[in-house]
C-alpha cells in the first residue's frame, strides 16, 4: 500500500521498465505491465515518450485499449499531434472508442477535413453521436456532457433493471446512477446503484425511484452546472432538451475540470496574465504579456500628460510631487480589494440585477468608510512630518476621493462587463489600478489646485 | 423533469406551503413535504426559517433525519448556533447519526465543555470515532475523511460480498468502492461496485481486487490528495497511516470544497482582500480591509519620503513629476503578473526546488524582455511628445530597470514565502505592487539624477 510519494518513486522505475520493454520489442511484457497502470498513470507514460517509441506503443495496443488511456489525458493540443502520428484508421476507431464527451473534445480542434475523414471511418453510430455532440456551444452543459449513460423504463422489477444494468456497464461512463425514461425518451426518475442494492429484487422500478430529478438543460452554462455539482454533491446529473428528453449525462470529473478552469481564468483576469501558460520561455511569455503591459501603458500615458498640464503647479509646490505615488497606489490597491469582492459576488450570485445595484452602493459606501479612515491617517502623518495642516487636509482629502473613486470603478467595471455580457472576471486588477491611477490624479491635483495658495512656501 | 431555472421557481413555492404547514401544526403534511426534498433543498428551506420556526422542525423531525439534512449544511459558524438551540440530548444523537466527518468539522468550532457535553451523551461508539477524528491537524488528509466505508475480506465469493454491502450500504457514505482488507485490517485491494456487479456471484475478490491501491497517507496535505483525485478522477480514496492500516476515505464532495477553498484564498490573496466574506455592511467590510490598506500606506510612506529627498531635483526639473506615476505604474502591472504565475507554478509542482530557481530565473529574464520592449516603446513616446532624446531615454531605462526589478520582486517574495513554510498565495498583489512602487521610484530618480545636467530645461 502506498501513499502519495512512494507511488511517485515506485511510477518512475515501472515506466523505465516499461520503456526498456518497448526498445526491445517486449510485446507480452509490455502490454502486460503497461495494461496493470491505472489509465492515468499509462498516460503519464505514453506522454513521456519521444514520437519513434510512441508509434510502438500504436502497433502494441488495440485502438480500444489506447482509447482507454487517451480517456484520461487532458491536454487536447498536445492529443492532437498524437492522432496526427496513428494511421487514420486506427485513429478513427480509437476516438470511437473514447467517451463520446472526451472524443468530441479532441475532434472540436481538428481541421475540418481531418474531423470529416475520421467521421467516415469511424462506426456510424458512434459518428452519429459525436456529430450531435459537435454541434453544443462551447461552456453550456451540452459541450461536457457524455451520451454513455444507463437508462431504463420503470415498469420493470429492480431483478429485471439490475440484469440491463450489467448489459449495459461495459460501454456506461457511470453506472451509478440509472435514468428512468417514457416511450418518448424523456426523463421522468432517478434511481442510484445504491437504490437497486438495497431494495427487494421485486420491487417495481416505479416504486423505489425518485420522481424529483434535478437535471439541466442542454443549453446551461457550465458553472451553474458546477454549482449545483456543489449544492446537491452528485456524481452525475442528467441534461435534458426543452422538451424533457434525456440527451446525456454530466459527471463529477469533468465538473472538477470546470471548476478548476474557472478558478484559473478568475486568478488569471484578476492578474493580467494567463496563468495556465506557465511553462514557456522568457521572450514567449514576454510577447503574452506585452500586449496587456503597452495597453496599460497608453492608458498610463493619459495620467502622465494629465500631470504634465499641472507641471507648473507641480514646479511651485515641488512637494505635491512627493505624494502621487502615495495617494495612486493607496486607491490602487483599494479599487484592486473592490473589484475582487465583486466579481466573487457575481459569480456566487443568481439575483444579478440585484447584486449590482447592492454591490456598488456597498463598496462606494466602504470606500468612504476605508477612504476617512486612511484620509485620516495621512493627514496626521503629513501634518506632523511636513509641519504644514492645510498640505496634510490636501493629501488627506484626495486620499479619500480617490478611495471612493477606485472602488466605485472597482466595482462598476465589472457589473458593467457582465451587464454586456462578457466574464466580469476578465476585468483586470492591473486594468483598475491603471485607470485609479488617472482619476487619482485628477481628483489630487484639483483639490491641491483650490490650496494652492495655502501651502505654497 | 426541470432544468435549473423551473427549479429554483417550484422551490419557492414548496417552501411558502412548508412554511404554512409548520405554522399551522400540520405534522403530517410537513414531514411527508419536507421529506420529499433533496437534502441539500431542506437544508436551503431550513436556513431559511427564523429560530422559532426551526424549534418547531426540531419537534417534528428525528434527529436522525435532520441528521441527513446537517449532512448537506457548510456553513459551520450557523450550525453552531443552530446545535445550541436544540436539547443537548438531541443535538448529541443528530451529531452521532451524521457522517463522523462533517460531524466533527462543527465539534472542532465548539467550546470544549460543550464538545465534552456532546460526546458524553452520545452513542459511545460514535464519540469514539469522533474522538479519533478530531486529532487530526487542519487541511490534512486526515482532517477530511469519514470512517463510513464498506470494507470486506478478500478472502470470500462476489455473492457473499454483495452481502456485506447490502448489510452495510445504509451506514456508508459511498457504496462504490469497496475495500479491501487483511486481519490487520491492512488495506490490501480495492474494487469498484461495478466490478461486483459485472462479475459472476461465484468469482473470488481476492481473484478480481484491484492489488495496486492508490491511496494516501493520513498526513498528506489536502491540496496534494485533491490533486490525486483530478489525476485520477476518483469518486473516493482510502487513507491510510504509516502501517497501512485503513483508516477512513475522502469523498469527492469533500474535494470539490476543498478546490474552491484553495481557489478562494489565491484569488483573496492576490487581492489583498477575503472574498469569502462578501456579505458584510460597508463598516465591517471596511475594517478588514482598512489593516492590509494601512500597513500598505506606511509602506507607501517610504515611497513618498524617498522622492521627498529629491525634491529638489524635482523642483529643478518638474517634467520628473509627470512621468512618476507612469512608471511606478507599469512595473507594479509587470510585478503583479510575475506574481501570479510564481504562485499558480508553485501550487502545481512537486519539485519544488527546481521549480524556485527556474522561475526566479525565467521572471527575470522575461521582465528584461518586456521592460526592454516598454522600454523602447515610452523613449519612442516621450522623445515625441517633449522633443526631448535624453529625457525619454532616461524614462525608457527606468521603465525597464524597474520592471525587471518588479518582476524578481514579483517571483522572489512567492518563493522566499514557501521556503519559509508560509502559503506563497498569501503574497497579494497589492503588496508587490507597492513595493515595486519604492523600488521603481529609487531606480527612476537616481538614473534621472545621472542624466539630470542634460535635459534641465
Amino acid at each position: 500500500m502506498r501513499g502519495l510519494e512512494e507511488t511517485q518513486e515506485n511510477l518512475a522505475k515501472q515506466f523505465q521498465q516499461l520503456e526498456v520493454a518497448l526498445q526491445e520489442n517486449q510485446l507480452q511484457a509490455f502490454r502486460e505491465n503497461f495494461l496493470a497502470l491505472h489509465i492515468y498513470e499509462q498516460g503519464q507514460f505514453y506522454q513521456s515518450l519521444d514520437a519513434a517509441k510512441r508509434r510502438l506503443v500504436y502497433a502494441y495496443l488495440s485502438p480500444k485499449e489506447l482509447a482507454d488511456m487517451f480517456d484520461s489525458l487532458e491536454d487536447t493540443d498536445e492529443m492532437k499531434n498524437y492522432l496526427e502520428e496513428m494511421r487514420p484508421t486506427y485513429a478513427a476507431e480509437m476516438l470511437g472508442h473514447m467517451y463520446t464527451d472526451n472524443a468530441v473534445d479532441i475532434m472540436k480542434t481538428l481541421p475540418k477535413h481531418q474531423l470529416a475523414q475520421y467521421l467516415t471511418l469511424m462506426d456510424s453510430e458512434e459518428a452519429t453521436e459525436i456529430k450531435d455532440l459537435l454541434h453544443y456551444e462551447d461552456d453550456t452543459a451540452g459541450s461536457i456532457m457524455t451520451t454513455e449513460y444507463v437508462s431504463i423504463v420503470a415498469n420493470q422489477t429492480v431483478r429485471s433493471a439490475m440484469y440491463v444494468l450489467k448489459s449495459q456497464a461495459d460501454m456506461a461512463e457511470t453506472i451509478y446512477y440509472i435514468y428512468v425514461i417514457d416511450q418518448e425518451e424523456r426523463l421522468v426518475g432517478v434511481l442510484s446503484l445504491r437504490d437497486l442494492i438495497v431494495n427487494d429484487d421485486d420491487r417495481m422500478i416505479e416504486d423505489i425511484m425518485s420522481k424529483r430529478v434535478i437535471s439541466v438543460h442542454v443549453g446551461d452554462d457550465q458553472e451553474d452546472v458546477a454549482q449545483t455539482f456543489r449544492d446537491y454533491d452528485f456524481l452525475a446529473l442528467p441534461v435534458i432538451d426543452y422538451d424533457g428528453g434525456l440527451l446525456g449525462i454530466v459527471t463529477v470529473d469533468d465538473i472538477i475540470d470546470v471548476i478548476d478552469d474557472e478558478a484559473a481564468s478568475d486568478y488569471s483576469g484578476l492578474a493580467g496574465v494567463n496563468v495556465e501558460e506557465v511553462y514557456e520561455n522568457p521572450v514567449k511569455a514576454a510577447s503574452r504579456r506585452l500586449p496587456w503591459l503597452i495597453t496599460l501603458l497608453f492608458l498610463g500615458m493619459a495620467t502622465a500628460s494629465l500631470i504634465s498640464r499641472y507641471e507648473e503647479l507641480v514646479s511651485e509646490a515641488s512637494i505635491l510631487a512627493v505624494f502621487i505615488s502615495l495617494i495612486t497606489g493607496t486607491a490602487g490597491n483599494a479599487g484592486t480589494q473592490s473589484l475582487a469582492v465583486a466579481v466573487r459576488r457575481l459569480a456566487i450570485n443568481d439575483d444579478k440585477e440585484k447584486t449590482i445595484w447592492n454591490t456598488i452602493i456597498g463598496e462606494v459606501l466602504t470606500g468612504l468608510v476605508t477612504g476617512a479612515v486612511t484620509g485620516l491617517t495621512i493627514f496626521l502623518i503629513v501634518t506632523v512630518w511636513k509641519g504644514n495642516p492645510i498640505l496634510g487636509f490636501v493629501i488627506g482629502m484626495a486620499m479619500m476621493c480617490a478611495i471612493t473613486v477606485a472602488n466605485l470603478a472597482g466595482s462598476l467595471i465589472p457589473m458593467l462587463m457582465d451587464k454586456l455580457g462578457f466574464d466580469p472576471a476578465v476585468a483586470s486588477g492591473p486594468f483598475i489600478t491603471t485607470l485609479s491611477d488617472l482619476t487619482s490624479v485628477l481628483i489630487y491635483f484639483n483639490i491641491a489646485s483650490i490650496f494652492m495658495n495655502y501651502f505654497i512656501k
